[in-house]
């Protein structure tokens, strides 16, 4: 159950109106909103009458029953597109914002030239995989703490924030310097990491589990907003079907539902999608037109000899010749890159 | 394997050529293009020495295997694109052309009254069900050989052509008026009724089945174009998978690889695949990004009162909204729509 | 909404019962169990107000509203299992009932020899596909008319009831001596050829389609109940999934729900389910450790030579081995083989 | 590439065989079976001649290529079946082993009450959940360590051994006195916890993923016993597919695969699986019947007031039931109970 609060109500009565349900069992969600401010309660709100409520308080304009688990990454909660910034980056409804750079981060020469490059692209985070979850323990695990090394290095050369692949909680320490924190897909329900993350006072890259239902990534969210961190952007990166053509399935319906039922960002992986490099521009251009905040795009100054899913990533004269596509794009949708 | 011939070769020649193939067992597939004509060969062709009967034929520039399966759809025996023309509209690449009507036509003053609006949006063919598939026997089952006559009085009335699904083979005499056949996601692998569309002298427009993959849509437009019609539609219209927020889930990626691996026109059901009106724009805008060739949308005068799938209607003025925002799109994409 | 009726109620005052609701609109299905008889109401019974009808007719024991959309295969409407009886042959709950034979019919040499086989092996229904339903146009398409001539002389020969593929309506003439009408995978939602199949003298085998839920297995067996042949055979032969190691996946579970919601007979093809001759026989006494009413196994006399599916055949000394183990345990499950 | 030796080689000759290869940058797995000894070579071994390497070696009676890219857990490396001993239990080949017990551990009186049942029932082993992965962090968690506490309570009271999914590696200290540490669905690719488990000395409990497949199931074992714990308990329980009326669907043909590709034993859980108590009985069966060497099975005291999984929950006297006519049928399928 959510209430709406009547506008310009003191600091003072929200905390009194908020305490008094919490002695009553329930938890609750704080949402202050440009157009208003909500609170929502959580736990077993079946048994509140809530017409009675809503009379008795002198601070609600109006009482809505949530059907969804999800409270506080719903959009009934927190009307407010949630636009992440970090410096002049910003990420959120009006923006498209592109992430990009090399599966795996090889060593500081490829990561510095790569970063440089999809920079005067207009890419504006760069990624790079040091801890890489890797079906066979024989294939290369990534270059670990020493990878997380290079990768600042190429942060500092540049200035772009880095994005990186947290795979356990015992690695929070080494992630300290990373810009925004990536929970992979086959961690979206590592129930204690979210939990953990949810801690941290930096944005969360969540991506949807491949066979994981679009419920099931908001309430995976919920996990880490509940936690306190309501940086939290989601990605759609492709889900498992019956079709072996591509590595994955697209689904480009989950991103319009999602921005209709959350105020989180929503951006698309092209990439690890289709896992073919001839796709990731059509789909690229597909997710800015379905309404995408941004992408997540790999790419690699030598994909023939990649570490890592070189058969996905494209070139840099290709990332290039694809940005300048999204920009014309991009003013049409009217968004900013 | 396929022939690739020299320029100019006399049509005897290439006669000649064709039938000392065939006497050795051998069906063939003549595909002329404006680059090149090519002769494939349909049989156990593994044992052929394809130097040898390259060096042996005075026509032959170069030979090629081709290890797929289909043949005739396939875009290494036939390199152009196939533009379907009927009269003076075009469907293929450099087009983007939308079809669109009710499920399924109700009454004649109806779908006159939808085809005319859709006209005027910009839509090129009128879709509308008489013959409705549908899952239990007491839904409505459409209004049959009435609803063709309804239908034919709207392509009268506006000029535009018209599109129809044929569920079996004894209603092909009712369906001679109708431009375009369509063949509906449950009868993709209806082999029979496949080749008796076959041999039809008009469009046919292929839906991909629920569960079938990218290769198997491929061999069922190989039953057409193999049985002598060349004209066929390929519709992706979304696949079965675990997500159940979403009628079925919208497969983009088999778009683009569609387009790369045969030379027929392949469209876009943004409305079965998703069930969900609010989300027909965006999967419709997505498509022409991706690079489909057009759309199939369902509009309806008064979605709520829809006999069927009213719920994933555009009403007139959705569409022609949609279509407005589409033409701008269409012009950034080098589409004539 | 069904009533079920007062024990020996006359069929006269049945008939006018019935004939009172057809009155008002709504169609009806009447249910002769051996415990009760019932009537089933099809239309809109939402607004009918239960009690009162029960109250005011003097045959009526009590109502039941029946929120499935199947209705005359509806376990709630019939509650007696159904058995289908082919000489001495049955076909239902309390029996193991076998049928074999080939993927395809080849020759009447092969058909016959493995029809004896396979009778002395305990089958008690010989299969043998004549028209075949192949994804390439280009593969075996079956021995067609002449197949099932085969097909008939095995039968004279043995005394084996015979089941084969219908692919279309076209076709009813040639199946006049087909003892059950096959219903493939592909054509589970063929529906004009379920309402032709409903008006046949003899028993269906319908096959679940490669990603239909039990809920539309269900309903394609009431296109043909609710048609007027209440003999329907459910057959479940695996669901296509993300797994490619096996052809299909088969889901047991679906047995054990078919049988708790229909009264029709169930049965499980091992076969088409995994695609791996050595996944048949264990599959095979999983499906009758779970309840199936019985199964349809591939033999054939020289697997390696098959023209189709040899791959998932077992030859007749397997096949007589596996009936060997199935018949001491369908003995502990009370089941008659 | 996989190395047999001739029987009754030294063990000293070995060691430098294998260091010999290790020299030269290849990692070895040594398996010593009760018919042959085995070196398995992991690393690019496309380069090496097989033939000259088993001429040149004294010790080696022949070598085999593996093309799976699992080694240790292969069956060609490993030909022996694994049988986990724990005390007088074995889980493996020729037994049939029954864990049961309750979703989540409650409270002491729970565990100690169902754990006095399930094992006068037959039940070998104990389960008992503490930490919960939840889809949502409102939903009930677990007791924790609390829980935990209390399932050792019920191993000291009634002598079994426990089992008890482990969510992280910083959990490792608190499992000390569980004799099978279970890895969840949702953590069986994060691959970080299999490795540490993979040092743990006692056997280790993997569950398949809801949308992997048995090839990435053989590949997460291979973590666990690369890392040096051979001890390795697969569990087949159900996989994600679009079928909605189960809660996942039971894929029992993974049992056959896995029996044939790998050493190790294989358990089905039919609770997780169906989802639906009715269903449980019948897919036990089943999975005895297709060749499984166990089940985990979800028990409760209460079922309808349990704290989760109720509705797939056996009361105690079901289970009782169950086990009895597992028993019988064990002797059949000639598994010691």
């Amino acid at each position: 159950m959510v209430f709406i609060l009547k506008p310009n109500v003191e600091k003072k009565k929200i905390e009194k109106f908020i305490s008094s349900w919490e002695q009553k069992g329930f938890s609750t969600i704080l949402s202050v909103g440009t157009e208003h401010t909500a609170v929502c309660l959580i736990g077993n709100t079946a048994a509140i009458d809530m017409d009675h409520a809503v009379q008795t308080s002198d601070i609600v304009l109006y009482g809505k029953r949530i059907t969804e688990q999800y409270k506080a990454v719903n959009r009934t909660v927190h009307e407010d597109d949630t636009i992440i910034r970090m410096g002049d980056i910003s990420i959120g409804e009006g923006f498209f914002t592109v992430i990009s750079g090399p599966c795996s981060v090889e060593s500081e020469e490829q990561i510095v030239k790569i970063a440089k490059s999809v920079k005067q692209s207009g890419a504006k985070i760069l990624r790079g995989g040091a801890f890489k979850p890797r079906t066979s323990p024989y294939a290369f695990q990534g270059k670990q703490a020493e990878g997380l090394r290079m990768l600042y290095a190429a942060k500092q050369e540049t200035g772009l924030p880095v994005v990186s692949e947290i795979m356990n909680q015992t690695q929070l320490d080494l992630f300290e310097d990373v810009d925004i924190a990536q929970i992979g897909a086959r961690n979206m329900q590592n129930f204690d990491l979210l939990k953990e993350v949810g801690k941290l006072k930096k944005p969360v890259l969540l991506k949807r589990g491949l066979a994981n239902t679009i419920d099931e990534l908001l309430m995976s969210a919920e996990y880490i907003v509940s936690a306190g961190n309501d940086q939290v952007i989601l990605c759609e990166r492709g889900i498992r079907t019956f079709e072996t053509m591509t590595r994955n399935t697209l689904d480009l319906s989950a991103v319009v539902l999602l921005k209709q039922k959350t105020h989180l960002p929503v951006i698309v992986d092209p990439s690890h999608a289709s896992g073919i490099r001839s796709l990731v521009p059509p789909l690229a251009k597909a997710a800015l037109a379905v309404g995408a905040d941004g992408l997540m795009v790999e790419t690699h100054n030598d994909p023939a000899q990649a570490l890592c899913d070189g058969a996905q990533s494209l070139d840099l004269e290709q990332f290039r010749h694809l940005m300048d596509e999204l920009k014309i794009r991009a003013t049409v949708e009217k968004k900013e890159m």
